[in-house]
């Protein structure tokens, strides 16, 4: 079966990553994956959440938004409603505990780093560019923080990738549209290390329940994409591989 | 290896379910899991949200808040903070898909079943407890429908229960207790049908990245306890195998 | 003239106390007035208002809540409203207001008890019902204050209690029902000492203005029903008279 | 015991009520009593809440505020908290229900009359100023429907006027300024009819309960001040006894 | 052409300037522009805002509201709406802005001057009387803090006085009624000094754009206007002048 | 005098304005001046706000967003906030008021749209940049009414431009950088049309108040400017002349 766009099941749109995108955050890139568009910037900040005070451990955390006329039709903005809707929340906390998961905490000193996703233009998958464009936009912060004597150890243990991946028309399919996901039958979120560990699992059955076996096809799809993610990740950040290899 | 509180690995905590336990919903029940107790009720409203009107089905939205002093310290009412936090809007999200994936909203007609979780007291498990009980609530709802003449046939396909499992210390622990979940390296929740089949899984690195073996090794310990209690929502809906049998 | 339940105009529904409901918090109870059942809990804070800062005085505080399905019809969460209604702001400064007036807080130390009263299921009087039932909490914080070591003194001078009264079809009622509330000409809510001193007293023409004459025969009938309140508090305490008897 | 301002223990400070004391509201007036100086406006809104459609009665609200610098220190405006606090919530309310008290709602015809009562300058008693002045300018807004023509029956069936009395060092004395009401071991305000019955009595012991004599005595201190509001407003009102005499 | 109340177009209304309006600010005035009615007070806070701690400067801010009913219809509060519109934002910041330009804010020492604005009475040219209202309050609060030895240099270097400008049918008319006002168009406001210099000029093409010569021609009749209220601000202010004349 | 970035003082920094930037809006572009980056969208919605209901005429609001680290320290978003901040109001009012003033909303019919300026990165110039670049947004969005054949008639009668002018270190500099502004005693914002006529002026004293002959030579030094920014404008749109020519 063909797709729309014509890409074979497994097959990944055209990946697309800016580093440096903007001039004022440590750390920031633009990514794209076919037409979803994503401003990723990694800012640092002298000071913990009150749960980590006197620890010594750092903290990541994640806000991710949407332009008003990045969807089909326009979305106001969460500022204008004076509350964040509860798709957000999900997948800001989602991106967070991403980046944390190859993090060592306690390497990044008392300091925050803010991440920011700002999608562009939508087009499916945005949690998941978020994900793989945000980190990055924190390899290069963490490299401001060496650079500047801030930190000795390079903090990070792994890279992290995400893609969507979803049973539509009984076919598993990888990195959906938004077309594509919205006929999904089942419709999964899999964060993965380059070493190939699995960070976060979130499946849902959206009109019928999937089985065990359906489970793992996905997982196997899933892997491949995020493997040639994280061989795109690495080209990008090939200059810094005197710091780090991953 | 024993757990604290006696349990082998796979064992989940007693587990009591009070039907009928509030006198104005159409559906309500109490439910605990060891420490963990939670007031679930299924409220009918002819109304459904703007996106569903003039389609003829129905549609299953939930609500989760905890009590104040459910918590080992007070935790402020959202009520008093003005908005809801994202771990709320996570969780009552999670309840309102696990309920309408086993719901046919086609045959609930024009209307909303309101479904309330409130925990009286958290112990770890609030989540999935809320899940376990809600299905109850959400019976009796649909069977006083029935009674009232305004649905003819049963919507429901399966039932729906859900489990935590965890990774502690490197074992694989079933229905975590607080103490439990807060040491653990691993958090799965795991949502399934009475026939065996996934309807959302979500896991997550807390600490450090995990295998595909584990994962699947989670998931038959998950599964496991589902059956246990698929069991007990059984005999605690006895009654109503005249018109549904699951 | 009898009563739809049956019972005589000065005539208490029945009441039921239960202390310890909860785990976590220092004080607990569930109290029943019929079919209205509350879940006070007292939870002790080591912190007071900025106003009482190096003063030597406690603070006592209450919330109040309902659960959404507690009222015939679901009433919305104020947490999703984004605000607290002013009937929640009037009764919860009136619970807070009643259990201070019995309290020495100068022998409270600086710190805070936090009363939250949440109604589990309504039918009239919820508000006297939580104050009733508040105060078997708050014993039971101090009690624990107490067994810590951390007041010398027991600091409640008097106990309180709380009833409804109502003027409905021309007759004086207590202890209200919903039904028999929503038809009252005449609201009147007394809260007072074991010792038979007024704390508080709100009466409000909801149709006609009242007399005098009415005024002195609810608060007649509110009396008495109150001395009967404080009989079984006295009763649900009755281990702790070796410290203190009310 | 002569009081600070020289006024013995019954007697108001003085009242001065402007009527017509805004140009665009259907009814307005400026109320005085000592320093507490209170604008209060009657408008007319053609539309009533939900509850009342088509039943063909009139509903009566009132809002409440203080400017920011009316109080001693500068209080933060309740727009700039974006909410309104308890005690706000506590006196709109008890104003509103005040009014609806003499009013025959079916003869209002399916409208509105918002009350707005503005402090400009606090000293004690802005919500009982706020009632008897609120009381001034409804009467100009039901005179404006008269003129109209939108009703033929004047509405009103009394006067309602209000009073705090207290106590204060043992004394019981009448219309408090704010430096006594800070010292008052009991607080009580009282609304009362143009014809002398209880629309809404509030007693609150600040400190100690107090006894059924003493409320007897408060009650009839009260009875006494609000005879001679009453007066005053009649005086005022006087060109409108040809269409209504209280 | 003679406007609708008689007024030449580069006549002001009557302007009425009565100080010391309200007991508690340091600073207060009631002004009225026709009939525009502002109360504006000036409090003075021992605190500036975070960005100025530790600078020995201090602040001055301004916040302006409406009285509901200070329009033809109703207008709803800001407090009840919960948030403050974008109107009164841009108005009280300007009015903010208008006198810092005339104070040397690092001899008003670490405190911050709150200026409050509250509309008694909208018929247009409410942000400006504000401002010029706004300016004898402060002078005021400035006198208080000199008299009680909070600071030792009179710290306004001149007065601030503003007045609205439009173009009506054609016409450059000052001062505008609200009637006026919403058929102009152009509409302009102009914040000047005593001396002749401009402090804001904010000029809005409702309809049409405009002339460099048409704007010139605004600002010569504003001017006019201006002077002619700093004399009556120099005749009201006028007991102060063996400390400060402007 | 050379500027930082080397300029005269009257040049521009480098424009580039990228159409059709996002495929979802009806118009959307790409602005950057200098280093100032901002994303442009034009929506439209078949819809008005009440007060032009039945009307026939059409409405352009704007709505102004700063992505969190556009700027040089992170900012809190303003929907985490929960409230739009004055500055945010400012700006998105003065937006809509220019594009306003040229259309002929008339012939918009009754629709409206929505302009949306997100600010990628800032550099001084926000609002300038985002009033420029709305215009060329708008036009395609009145384009695809055309084609669609939703209206008839092109509604704009101008172009419209704007910059930002200042006094910096005594001497009168056009479009600022953020540290130019930062240190600008004077700083005003031109907005005109193509054909040299004013939209809007705002000039602001940041210290000490300005004479009106410095205010003739900021409008001749930001006409200048704008006159060249229309050039840009009309280069860019410079397909659709056979429709309509600027």
């Amino acid at each position: 079966m063909q797709r729309i766009d014509g890409r074979a099941a497994g097959e990944l749109r055209n990946v697309r990553i800016v580093r440096h995108y903007l001039k004022h955050p440590e750390g920031s890139c633009y990514i794209e994956m076919g037409d979803t568009r994503v401003i990723c910037s990694a800012s640092i900040e002298e000071k913990v959440p009150h749960f980590l005070k006197n620890t010594g451990r750092g903290w990541i955390t994640a806000e991710y938004s949407m332009l008003p006329r990045s969807t089909t039709t326009r979305t106001p903005r969460e500022s204008v409603m004076g509350r964040i809707n509860g798709r957000t929340h999900e997948i800001q906390r989602l991106i967070g505990r991403s980046l944390r998961a190859v993090t060592r905490l306690e390497h990044l000193g008392e300091r925050t780093v803010w991440i920011d996703c700002d999608v562009i233009q939508a087009d499916g998958g945005t949690r998941t560019a978020s994900i793989t464009g945000a980190f990055v936009a924190l390899v290069d912060a963490v490299m401001f923080l060496l650079k500047e004597g801030k930190i000795d150890v390079f903090p990070l243990r792994d890279s992290v990738a995400a893609v969507s991946v979803g049973k539509v028309g009984g076919e598993i399919l990888v990195d959906l549209t938004y077309m594509e996901d919205s006929k999904a039958q089942v419709d999964m979120n899999l964060v993965m290390t380059g070493r190939g560990e699995i960070i976060e699992i979130q499946g849902t059955a959206e009109e019928a329940p999937f089985t065990k076996s359906e489970l793992d096809r996905m997982i196997e799809v899933g892997y491949e994409a995020i493997k040639r993610l994280t061989v795109i990740q690495r080209e990008v950040l090939s200059d810094i591989t005197h710091v780090w290899r991953f």
